[in-house]
């Protein structure tokens, strides 16, 4: 039978113990998308087109969360991570921001959390800049794409 | 043409200015999902028989997180919440975990970014706990569902 | 029965929602101490005469963990505190410090979670700067004093 | 005579550096206890029966604040921490709540404050979770149980 | 004689009481400047043609600073701030980068400490970006500007 | 022509990828001054012969800040920190206070902005200490000293 790696024989939440792993070089990628109206996607466009504001803002928030992944997810290690990259892409149909995070580290343990926080934190984001345009909109898709490094190596979603 | 109101006129971000804006009871209730496997379904469901710890932490996480949204998204202002709800349920078919979260406050701006930030932490919080078990969760349909209180009102989301 | 407030009728945990009660004056006092060896003793005697900067130290902790206290503890509301007053004392027979700290505020629930955390962080960090010394010092006596303010009114602790 | 690792030699705070000490795995244990009224014991007995979660909440309540140690600490280093364990048990004569936490790391220096940091935290949660109940509860007996790794090596507390 | 609020009458630091202050609003605007190499302003220049995101980092780490201040500065009180401005300007002789911030707030107390913090943090972030390419930046001339709201009333700098 | 290092090809802020930088010891140190009235500086003064509280206190909000420079600087890579030494004078003539702050890390990537961090809190916590007294108090000369470790080596300011 199946058994979560973060709850004891009796059920009891800890943070697993990764003393003793090894101190290897670890890369997660995940990816996530919000769906615009069409007012929303003008207000995101024009804004590309003038400073950018918008998707720096979100590209920002994405960055600064991946420090926080362990402080918003209980069981989730403190990690010093060693690099992020956002990559923020607008889609006109469907209307959509589509956001990419990447996180790299060299430590004991991987960086999935990290790299999914990017996301979620990014798309709240644009979901605040733009609310006061269209509340109506959702966060989806948010998943890992790939994973390496560390004893489970590498790992790639199905398409 | 639509403007977003976290953005000036020269496109520069800022914090919108609600110190004008009237105190009053604010609520927003928002919702998402994580798609499972047969596998971490199961996981899920014998925890929820044992100790329940699984679903207890996504809860926790997504309660503390009320409190840090403004930290992970960079022009949402500090609210001092008053209440945070938040029901998670279990469904077999089509396998996944449901996050509805609500959050109140009595000030002068809205809790839809806090609400949001319930959902979202909770869901990493279960991927957290369930990815050795499944890399390949999905979270989606993160929205909000209803908010009140404020000069805009009443807004719910279309079925 | 009784029956927790943090607690809802299925056994989830939740924050209370506050929203309705009324905003008044509320105040905490908690105290606890520390038992310390002799020579940890004298360190902090001769500290006091230099530069008092292990009390110093601590009084700020104190303080500074006031405005942390729904950091810590999962199901504390954030408050607006808006006074931290710590008074350490050193006794020498027992040998022992003794912290004493109250948190006020204007708010809707009270602060005996912030005057607990003062108290708390402060001997923590007595036993942080002494630990060369003495490792077996022990924290003992953490408790409220009294509180004032909100719909239960005052309490005081027992002698 | 006894000098106080944390200050330098005319009495200013600092933080001690440890950048020459070997990185090697230590571990810390602590424990403590909050003395509960029948009223509250009875709660805290029922709710394990149920869902455990104000146990759950505090075991969390621990394991974050592991993590946040050195936020609480003013002069504690930054501890890249690689586990946390938190056992917690109710006893019925005395009444109380005993929980013990250990924290474990590959670092250059000890994570003493940050297992006394998992103990007060999950005290101060029971605390928190049951204050409608019973104001009296005392928190007490926190203390290190053990340490090994590091030049100073194994310390065991005296029974 | 003067009396610093911070400081009791024995010298120990307290967060002063302002419970009994009126909820009245207030604002505070600050100012510093980074000095640049010429190099430093190319960069900075060239970025304002093409993304501006240099600028638009540093404007971002202003608005975040400003939930922060409280963290930062041990006695400052938390306040829900309700609004914050920042304006960064480049000018090219002298090289510098020149932050405005202003925050407000509808609170007890003045946020004189949230816009130097603003100020600060925008420019210790301008300094980051480039520091690859100039280390011999200086940060100064950070300062008030102008203050009101609260019992003092009015305050603007001497020119 | 100079590229920032924190920006991509097409202007995107990002976490520069440090992974494969050597782990070395790396210092920095760096410096910064606020002018006083002749009031505050005697205030000042006399806390220093009570009890000194007003630059204990700025010298611990420098130690802690150095532990959240990454939080403050959206791109600043999170480093575990080993040591930090904060040394503050008090000058007469011009009436000022000097804060000298050196931080050490063995990571990396190199501490500066932790090094400017412990500056730039010290002395705005000066001012918060002292601003009942003197709102004019101006900060500046917040500048980097010296560095040494990593790739770029050693170096220092010119006089």
């Amino acid at each position: 039978m199946v058994q979560p790696t973060h709850v004891d024989e009796h059920g009891a939440a800890r943070m697993v113990d990764v003393t003793d792993k090894a101190i290897t070089t670890r890369k997660a990628v995940a990816e996530g998308r919000i769906s615009l109206s069409a007012d929303a996607l003008q207000a995101v466009r024009e804004q590309a087109v003038k400073k950018g504001d918008v998707l720096a803002t979100a590209r920002l928030a994405g960055i600064q969360a991946a420090k926080r992944a362990s402080d918003l997810i209980p069981l989730c290690h403190p990690i010093p991570i060693t690099g992020v990259d956002v990559q923020i892409t607008v889609s006109d149909d469907p209307a959509e921001v589509i956001v990419r995070g990447s996180v790299t580290t060299s430590w004991r343990t991987g960086v999935e959390m990290e790299a999914l926080t990017v996301v979620s934190a990014a798309l709240l984001t644009v979901y605040d800049m733009l609310k006061a345009i269209d509340r109506g909109m959702v966060i989806g898709g948010v998943r890992l794409l790939e994973k390496s490094g560390g004893r489970s190596g590498e790992w790639t979603a199905t398409p």
